[in-house]
């Protein structure tokens, strides 16, 4: 007999959009790493000297190059993936297991440096605009991320839509501020920089310097994939549109990356502990005015909304490895307000705990940050390669040919990445990646096994053993004698031939007057009243200590519990009343592995 | 019949300690003060100009006189309260409610502030000797506070015992340095100061100004009563013990406070942002040597020492408000490890919180600090003038007649402190506290009216409501079929005539499959299943739906649940199961006043 969900079944509204409003919603992410991924760049090469900062130039073109490839890759994968594309669902249903874990803890750990790069970003920017904040920059990072878990808690969803302005005002800053600073800056025009320059010219730079401020700028790039992710909220034909909105996003941060770099070296900008670069070129284009204001605050927006992007992606992550066992399963269900609250308490407490922990520091950040995004850039693309080459074979090509060799390529680039930011950045921080991504697969792989032993440990295939059913007795905690208690007694009477109603006192003198006001009342018929005082234990102790005496004494036979609990409408009635019954029952169930049956007593509303 | 509690009851070994074990156990809280009280005056009169250091010196007799009546008065408490003279308990059985829950909220107040004050003293301390820890202060200070309270949950008690040299190396080094700088410091000696100078040779300085320094040095008196409340710990006969011990702590208090200001004159130290006073002094006593560095570690731990107590005392004090009512019964008991865990907890995480609020600034805690301390030594005061009175009267005198105008001039001068402190101090942070105590008073009053309604609610002196304890259905959420539902089925069977095992499933097609392997499996007789699946809802909304839709469907029948439970040894099981079952629990029970028997499945060890 198959009953249907009632009244409570709740329309999921799915609206359906365009290229436009897709890209308002997905860009975010991505576009609002231009706030650090330049000022990174720039700050690893400072060591060489000012004029080192040209070199972002050709690094920066370099970027650029990379990004093709990335947004190439990526419009493939939309086509191939019209469900979307995560790469842990699609490396492990390409590649096994292995890959998929690899797949899921980058993404885990791109989630959540996501958080905390843009979050610490965001302040540095107000700060830029507000320099009396500098001193509560790290309390102003652990607020507002745990403001984005409470709104992702409440279940807030349509706050996405409402700030799509955002990105489209964030766009037209920077690249008006990009265009303005290269023709007409508020200071002087420097002298146009040579594109090949004298070698007396420029400082030399170490290739491990280059590689550091490069694989700082990559952190640009991330966010790329979002959209892929999205694929099934475009109208359809949802590939179609889905691609064309990763092509504009791919333009738009490209000229966005591309302008900012131009402007920065025409006006010399360079960032400082309390001015980002941004902020920086803001006022050297348009001095000290609104437009640098304005700019600080939508910068921090977008890159909220940036972060907020983490706290719905990781719990759906998160619920989706839970179905497959790698991770525990209090990450597998929705609530009731439709959010994975687990996975968003996580995220939060792992990132504000990461903020804390380097002091609010995005330098000190950056370098954890690529290497869990661009490895899952890397098995995103392979995958699709393998996959075009599986379907090939089987006859129902999906992918054309000729694009291999071009994703081929990007996925190499997306390794490089990687692979100089372990070598470039390892004292910086990558150590704790390359730490981190073993220690979770292993996690993983420990916890999945577990559930697997379990499940069968507790298969039918083994021999069934039910232990016996009816317990011998029933034991009542009797606090006072009350409308609760006689309650209670009642119930266990049902349950169970012997009850025993149990009381502690504070002392023997205390005992003894209770065991005087049982024998007066005649509201517990005949049951017997057993009394024991606390002396030097705690009541749990002397409680524990009488069930397992029992037990000792009456060996074979079963004891349950029964657990008067007062409930009210009034939410503050927690704290009052319950506190110890909640600590009862773990150490019953848990501790010593006793059935207890919680007895819900509703008390009315007060007339207060 | 009454059963004695069995072999885990705990012996609490009682060593009974005399003058110098107790005064080494029980000084540190007030002596840990010397650390921020002469420092806090200077700084009150730093804006009148350097000169203006001066004052302390008149301020400090006045603080000196203070103390002596304080010393005295709490020997005659001593005397009189000889199971301890805490102001809630005296203040509650001399005046009644209304001045024992001022008593009580006076006292919350300054237990919180000692932890809060003197972590942020103690690090700054550390600051002094190590200046590049100035960026972590307020991390240091959370770490500090989390430390002790980790050190407090654990039940370590015997280490106020083991840190009794500290006590007396805290005095050996001020008594020390303070000679030492005032006969031949480091520096070469200023001119001998006058005490009665020319008015042209001191600054003007308001009277606002006067009594903000006054009342910051107040708090360098801070703990005086901490003898008084731990009369029991002495040998007998206690009360002469204690007595002499409170002398003592009077005489040491005071001569390290004349010393440390007598020396900061001589010296003319300043404090600045990262050097307190008694570092500098020191610095300029021996130079930055080997006593700088140790003075500094000795600081922290005096203060961290100072702090500890107040783990101490306020759980006991929340307890005994409990009892009374006043307090949640959260704070009743205590656990097996012998400590209030929730009144350490509450009491940890309210000191962090207000470090965290002020960003580890001890000048904006201090403002806070006195007026609690003040009025609970009025309290006390005025309390055992009342009560030799009435003992008086009664025909047993216990205080002489001719040591009450002392106690009385003591009590207007402690008085008079809250008044100037809450005049002089109002905008500097007074106001919170002058709205924190009637708030706390006004909640003690609700807990206690609501704890009255509730028991009046459940008295038998009412009808006796008992609805029908026999439940119509046990209903047995069905995950899978394996071991732990072959069991709760079984158990569900005894407890109920009808049995309904309910399934819920992601989709319709993983419904369909359930209800088929269930048809096929022969562990469960003749029981039919029912089935529903998720759609739109989460699975909690589905599983509560269903039981709402049966309770309109069986009016005046009773449902029960059963829970099955995973237990096992492995404390990481709690992550992988069960989580959904609490949660179900909490909506069961709390939610919809369902009775619910949770039914735990021990786990075997598991042979990884």
């Amino acid at each position: 007999m198959t009953t249907q969900g009632s009244s409570n079944t709740r329309q999921t509204q799915r609206l359906l959009v365009g290229v436009w409003a897709g890209l308002a919603a997905l860009a975010p992410d991505a576009l609002s790493s231009i706030a650090y991924g330049p000022q990174e760049m720039i700050i690893q090469l400072e060591p060489a000297g000012l004029r080192a900062e040209w070199y972002i130039l050709p690094l920066g073109f370099v970027l650029i190059f990379l990004l093709g490839f990335l947004v190439f890759s990526y419009r493939q994968i939309i086509q191939s993936y019209p469900n979307g594309g995560g790469s842990y669902v699609i490396g492990q249903a390409t590649f096994g297991s292995t890959i998929g874990i690899l797949a899921g803890s980058s993404l885990i750990i791109d989630y959540i440096m996501t958080v905390a790069v843009s979050v610490t970003a965001g302040v540095d920017a107000l700060v830029s605009a507000f320099p009396s904040l500098q001193h509560d920059m790290v309390t102003a990072d652990v607020l507002i991320i745990v403001a984005i878990m409470v709104l992702n808690l409440q279940g807030v969803r349509k706050t996405a839509q409402v700030l799509s302005p955002v990105t489209y005002l964030f766009i037209a800053m920077i690249l008006m501020m990009a265009t303005v600073g290269l023709v007409h800056p508020f200071q002087p025009i420097a002298p146009h920089p040579k594109i090949f320059p004298l070698p007396s010219a420029l400082p030399s730079v170490g290739v491990l310097m280059l590689l550091r401020s490069y694989t700082s700028g990559s952190s640009a790039l991330t966010g790329i994939e979002s959209v892929s992710n999205a694929v099934p909220i475009f109208k359809a034909p949802s590939a179609k549109f889905a691609k064309r909105t990763e092509t504009l996003l791919g333009i738009f941060l490209g000229s966005m990356y591309v302008g900012v770099i131009l402007a920065a070296l025409r006006e010399h900008a360079m960032p400082t502990a309390h001015m980002t670069l941004l902020q920086q070129i803001a006022q050297e284009t348009f001095g000290h005015g609104i437009f640098f204001y304005l700019l600080s605050f939508v910068t921090m927006a977008i890159l909220a909304i940036g972060a907020n992007t983490s706290f719905t992606g990781l719990p759906q992550l998160a619920s989706l490895m839970s179905w497959d066992q790698w991770m525990p399963r209090m990450f597998l269900f929705r609530n009731d307000q439709d959010v994975y609250r687990n996975g968003i308490f996580v995220l939060g407490g792992v990132a504000a705990f990461l903020v804390l922990l380097f002091n609010g520091n995005i330098n000190r950040l950056i370098p954890m940050y690529a290497i869990g995004v661009y490895l899952s850039f890397t098995i995103a693309q392979v995958s699709l390669i393998k996959k075009a080459l599986t379907d090939r074979r089987a006859g129902k090509p999906t992918v054309q040919l000729r694009v291999l060799p071009f994703v081929a390529i990007g996925s190499l680039l997306t390794m490089a990445v990687v692979i100089s930011s372990i070598i470039s950045k390892f004292q910086g921080g990558a150590w704790i990646i390359v730490i981190a991504i073993p220690l979770m697969m292993w996690g993983m792989v420990s916890i999945r096994r577990r559930y697997r032993t379990v499940d069968q440990i507790l298969s039918l295939a083994q021999p069934v053993h039910i232990p016996p059913s009816r317990p011998s007795a029933v034991l009542v905690p009797v606090d006072t004698l009350n409308q609760l208690t006689v309650q209670a007694l009642h119930t266990a009477q049902y349950l169970a031939p012997q009850v025993i109603a149990l009381h502690i006192a504070p002392n023997e003198a205390a005992e003894q007057e209770f065991a005087a006001v049982w024998a007066q009342s005649d509201t517990h018929g005949p049951l017997h009243l057993q009394t024991t005082s606390v002396q030097n234990a705690s009541v749990m102790e002397s409680l524990m200590a009488y069930i397992e005496d029992w037990q000792q004494q009456n060996p074979g036979q079963v004891l349950w519990v029964i657990l008067p609990i007062l409930t009210s409408k009034n939410p503050w009635e927690g704290f009052l009343y319950n506190q110890f019954e909640r600590s009862l029952h773990q150490q019953l169930v848990f501790g010593h592995n006793i059935m207890v049956t919680t007895m819900p007593f509703p008390l009315q509303r007060p007339s207060l």
